[in-house]
């Protein structure tokens, strides 16, 4: 009985550290009850309304980019991604356009009306970035660049944080916390499937991170499903999960031509799938909110 | 050019190489286009209407069940799991009640007419087991069982099969090939969650097994949430995401008193938060049919 | 400063109550401070000096065991390795020879003096074994088949038991637990590799795992190294490791001809190799006891 | 048969592909087939001779960095590591003394003759700290930084590279070939465990990358064992190993009060253990050429 009695006081102090630890945190649930949203004008992450984010895994010309826009327009999706500044994991790999990347994201973005998502990797890109971009994209292999973590949370610009490879979910909250320490609380969490042992997808979904970080914090969360997969064949199904979960945004990458991308060839969907998977997710019972979005 | 011709001529190797390989199976879609519909008499595994499996850890007592069975039977749920021969990581945890324990679920789901899944963990129990249950569980343990894989694969009863806690796709596949060419084709997948190095929960429910099943097998799926979070507060999202992405059937555990259940007593809810869980899900857009089962 | 005290009380608890736990295990080294030492006869494993086992993946036939045999003795190896009843991923792959490969062993290793190694799958193989073998092997994926932990338990005969393909320590001790608490307390621990996500091996050998359990556990210690790669170009060095590391004893496959053998022909090494590993073994500064080996 | 000719066909096709692949590779074996050392005058990494680094996590004070280096001469160590910008998981955890700490570093170690190791996080930080510091570490967080990867790659002072929390070997390669292609042909890769569900130790020391890297590349392999193991009783027999497998050198946090440490206090060994740690390694028969660092 004593020993049962040490217990409880030792499950009462493990509860009490963790609390103190997370009550602190400017992230936390615990600090701020309310839902943040992130407004972009025009669109909103966070609202409650289930919102999808589409576009090219790079930037390769301006007209790929049109081609890609109009049907994201047609199909009612207000925010596009494209990738300027690429990780690659080889230095041999297409580095992306930079610079002019941006640029043509935003002229095209501004003709159909569109928001822009990109990502950059250095600190010294953050304030050119600010002016071609709606949100900052933190890539998965910069979660724990602290550099520029601390540099995307001095600008003013809406920071979109993707969770690392192999991130845990309490890093993942604190790379959140070094953004917003620094004085940018407009972040959105992104799952973007983790690394499993598993070979059929190329990362493992953890959609339990979803309701973990609506739970534990107020920002929004939204699922990279195309990273998350690797494959073309799962999109849709892990794009009804995530919202089924509480996701406030699912991202899906599409291509004009997906066999000649300079990169995730294999994983990127054409324009007339991407239609397609719009107009399914409308039709299933989950989405009824997307209608609105047409 | 040549390099090029040379990289297709590789992955029409490749293709042509795997399908081979599915092909083969009698699990495989490639081999059986249609659903299998596991068909318990007044319940279905199966047939496009989502289904909810509820029950304890472990059958503790007749009184424990009835009570567990009672709220189920009022909630709609069909279909009731109790743990009889226990998997236990330590000699000296409780290893349940054995045949008792069976004898409990057997007469609680007659007065209730529920159907009743119990794992069995040695194949010389197979035959007594099949007395008993409806359903004969194969935990994630025993999943590479071979022994026991063949036994159950020799009985008529209906086999749920769990994934192993690190197995990929490709051996939970097999594996259900072994119970499949033994001679019994009524078997269920139940994705359990996956080991990983996330802390915040027990195992990572891998929802993407969920389609991929759906593709390349026509059995059906069942998720088991409670293990997969090992944790009570995720279980309404986590079967909300399951359903989403087609699974046929979610199982959850449920206690009469959860603190003092004699296993697993962190991740089971009590009754009045499964009626909740129950409500919640009919209520949800997500699961009009649930209302049917009522 | 009330919180540096409050953390001290917390640390000391959490060190008792695991203190608590451990001691209680037979296999624990607080339990029984001196190591076990496991007695074949003509051979020991846990006496301090290091052994190779070695033999084929799979026995195929009575030549084949006796090429493999003869070599080995030469090199001064007491114990043959070979696989009978197979663990197979598939059910259509070659399951091995079944109780006729326990007898080709068992009339080769007494031609040569040698001690035999094999699994076996099922309790009710159990007694049939001990006829055969010196050694009983539980595999890895049968590491939390309780029943049959508790049936090799029960026999007299040597247990050497593999850790599951993603065994936390914890439950490898456990596993362990089950067969010494059934009263066979001759138990070897066999490292063999865990399942990550890297690639370029087939597992990923946990080199920790060694000292770790010479710490917990009085048992013996091996590593095989064979399993781990799944490449041959590793074994040197990863024996080495073994040794080095503390464990008792390295295991590796060898066969006459890897290329046709009817299962892992891609990572078990040929005879001459086989030669070259123990003579390079032996001129190491690694391994001077292995002379004596000769 | 057909079948079979397409096997060889498509087997030769894979390897063709791969070797094609690797070959480019500067920092490939294949492209430059001698060992590449290190020398950093008074010391060299990779010359056959094993070698310690050792020294405090963070550089807290000059005097603890002047207790730790006196110890370390005495034991024939020749490089010290200390982290002067720390990289950590919480934005509220100490940071590192920055450019004060790297001075506090090139002093001690200039009055005992050592050389310096030490991390930067910043590309902006690049020209600074070659001003100090003999190696430059890239941290496991920022392997994939790629902009860091190639301000080390633009700089003459030799680099050490350490292994991502969760990247693959050919992920790691890919990241020292950022460097070397950069210009900088002077790295040294540091395997430090990789993430995975294993809970008795903080990562799992990979040792199989110790003879891969040495297969795959020219280029110098140490291993940290301190952050591998997260724990102080296992530094010694994982030391053994590394050098048993091959590694060039091995790196060892110590620090002359390590309970009160401002960061991972838990792993670092104090002085007294350290002077044990080195002489139970020179004792040992692995490693008769550490007499010679005396």
């Amino acid at each position: 009985t004593i020993q049962h009695l040490f217990k409880q006081i030792f499950q009462a102090s493990l509860t009490l550290i963790e609390d103190n630890h997370n009550k602190g945190l400017l992230v936390s649930r615990k600090r701020k009850s309310k839902d943040t949203v992130i407004d972009l004008g025009t669109v909103q992450i966070g609202d409650g309304i289930p919102k999808i984010v589409a576009g090219p895994c790079s930037v390769e010309s301006e007209e790929q980019v049109f081609q890609v826009a109009e049907v994201m327009a047609r199909q009612g999706v207000k925010m596009i991604r494209g990738g300027a500044f690429k990780p690659r994991t080889s230095p041999y790999d297409f580095q992306g356009l930079g610079l002019e990347g941006l640029q043509i994201l935003r002229r095209v973005a501004d003709h159909f009306g569109l928001k822009v998502i990109s990502e950059i990797m250095s600190p010294a890109d953050v304030e050119m970035a600010t002016r071609y971009v709606d949100v900052i994209q933190v890539g998965a292999r910069n979660m724990q660049n602290f550099d520029l973590l601390r540099a995307v949370g001095s600008a003013s610009t809406p920071v979109l944080l993707k969770r690392g490879l192999a991130a845990t979910m309490e890093e993942f909250l604190f790379a959140a916390e070094y953004i917003v320490s620094s004085g940018n609380d407009q972040v959105v969490l992104c799952e973007r499937g983790i690394r499993t042992y598993e070979k059929w997808t190329r990362n493992t979904l953890d959609i339990s991170a979803v309701p973990l970080i609506k739970q534990e914090s107020h920002l929004p969360v939204m699922v990279d499903v195309t990273h998350s997969a690797g494959r073309k064949d799962l999109l849709l199904p892990l794009a009804k999960a995530a919202f089924a979960a509480g996701a406030d945004a699912v991202m899906v990458e599409t291509h004009p031509n997906p066999s000649v991308a300079l990169s995730d060839s294999r994983q990127q969907i054409d324009l007339p799938t991407f239609e397609q998977f719009m107009t399914q997710l409308r039709e299933s019972r989950f989405l009824p909110e997307l209608l609105g979005t047409r």
